[in-house]
């Protein structure tokens, strides 16, 4: 099933992390947007091309040091159909060079409607006689909060195709407490979607013991993390919250099990705006990024280890 | 706020109800099929266009005696950006009629993320010294899952461009109590969420004493129904599973106050697809929908009684 793919990767560039692709267009370097308005005017299409070119510099400079990328599918659609082109074009060309799509689009619904998204993101849509990839990503973030009639569309879909989904279980921002860490008969709700998510993923199991339903758990809750990689042994956990959001390496280490495998760790603003930060030539920003990147793998590594695919 | 303005459509045409325009290619009448994939051949392109072409013919039916449309994200997704063009273009049409938009998008995310799915579908988007906006619905339903940080970012969107969302309580779904209807200090989920719908909602008070943060209450569940329009009184309820999903009128009957104000009562399949029903020439599609959509609104009007605007 799909992680597997994921965890070779991750193995192959011993570097369990992610790029998030969120490209607002402040973060995008002034003479790439200046050559997009040239070309396309200041309209939806020019910023989408702006972010596309943008996309491309950094999974040139990325691609054979990360395992994946994740593009935030919201700063895709804030510039409209253009915009999901470019979405769409940036996934292409992120799987040419190799590297594991996740969309984030944190999806729900239910049903057919359900089955639509899991289409859109990870199937095969059929017109008349013919049949076309819309979005072409290797795993989507999904949001479990209508239940099974929610994921179960899914399970099919991923299972003919080889992808995966990460569930939304303990989210990475301060407030992400008032719902998920509320107790039914002394369970916090974060762990009862993540015990779904062991229960779905019975369907799509794994060569390395984690199953296609992987858990979102937010680096920025370190106890959790250490109790959930014991509560689901075999989901694996895509990890925001590293960097920007404050946390560090050690905040993430229980999220691995003793092969280092278990988890993947996002970094989006760190990564892209690396270039901003050390306040060099923007010009130089995929070559930041990709210095960035490589701090960011050895501080995770860190705590890590080295990653073995024994089973 | 926003749902000031829906209350006023619903009064206007004494009619508490939406329709929601979820094309799959299937329902699409053969001879707008043909034509679209004659014009643009067996393409996204072409699929997109006939789905444009089929809610075009609804809308124009419906739009003198039906308030909104609810147009469902996942099924314009599912044909890619340009699918997403004839989500933008659907919108855009129903708006020229009058009609009141909802885009059902479940969206969720935090902060900044969150901040670019509202400006999404419910704000404007800068591009240099330009201004657009994206998808022009007039609410967006969301997901809460992960708290007020995910729906914070709303409001402020919201108050300036007069827009409304709608937040997942109790689902229509079979499974929606598999987490829904748990209980936290012996309150359900699904209350927890009603809740804070009432908080959040303080911050876009309307007209008729409801805010512009309401709730996806499903019909297929009566009594949760009575039960929210009491805890929850200034939240509108949007209320899905209505014909197809199995609920009557009378399941529904509980979410009106005395003014026969409080919830809107979608139908997707049950209008849509009337033609099929009815077994009627399907080039009749628009007419046998306009049918379908007076016999709901008498069916739902025969439980609500005359809808007044006092305060």
């Amino acid at each position: 099933m799909s992680f597997d793919r994921l965890i070779e990767r991750i193995e192959q560039t011993q570097n369990p992390t992610v790029a998030g692709l969120d490209p607002k267009l402040d973060y995008v370097p002034e003479y790439i947007r200046k050559k997009a308005f040239e070309k396309y005017g200041e309209t939806l299409k020019g910023a989408a091309k702006a972010l596309l070119e943008y996309n491309k510099g950094l999974i040139d400079a990325l691609c054979d040091i990360v395992p994946a990328v994740k593009p935030q599918a919201a700063y895709y659609e804030m510039y409209g159909p253009a915009g999901m082109k470019a979405l769409q074009k940036t996934q292409e060309y992120a799987r040419e060079k190799g590297m594991f799509v996740i969309t984030d689009g944190k999806r729900n619904d239910i049903g057919t409607t359900m089955e639509a998204y899991a289409t859109a993101h990870l199937g095969k849509v059929k017109v008349g006689s013919k049949e076309y990839e819309p979005f072409i990503g290797d795993a989507l973030t999904v949001n479990g909060y209508l239940g099974s009639d929610g994921i179960k569309p899914l399970l099919d879909i991923c299972r003919e195709n080889d992808k995966g989904i990460f569930v939304l279980a303990k989210t990475s921002n301060p407030s992400s407490g008032e719902l998920q860490d509320r107790t039914i008969e002394n369970m916090p709700v974060y762990e009862v979607m993540g015990k779904m998510c062991e229960g779905w993923g019975r369907e799509l199991p794994g060569k390395y013991g984690y199953s296609g339903v992987g858990a979102v758990v937010g680096a920025t809750y370190p106890e959790q993390i250490v109790y959930l990689r014991e509560a689901l042994p075999t989901t694996f956990f895509l990890i925001p919250g590293y960097g920007a959001q404050g946390a560090g390496a050690k905040d993430i280490a229980g999220a691995f099990d003793k092969n280092g495998l278990g988890g993947i760790v996002n970094s989006s603003r760190g990564i892209m705006c690396a270039y901003q930060k050390e306040k060099c030539d923007e010009h130089e920003y995929a070559q930041a990024a990709r210095r960035e990147a490589i701090r960011m793998r050895d501080d995770i590594m860190s705590v890590v280890g080295k990653i073995k695919l024994d089973k």
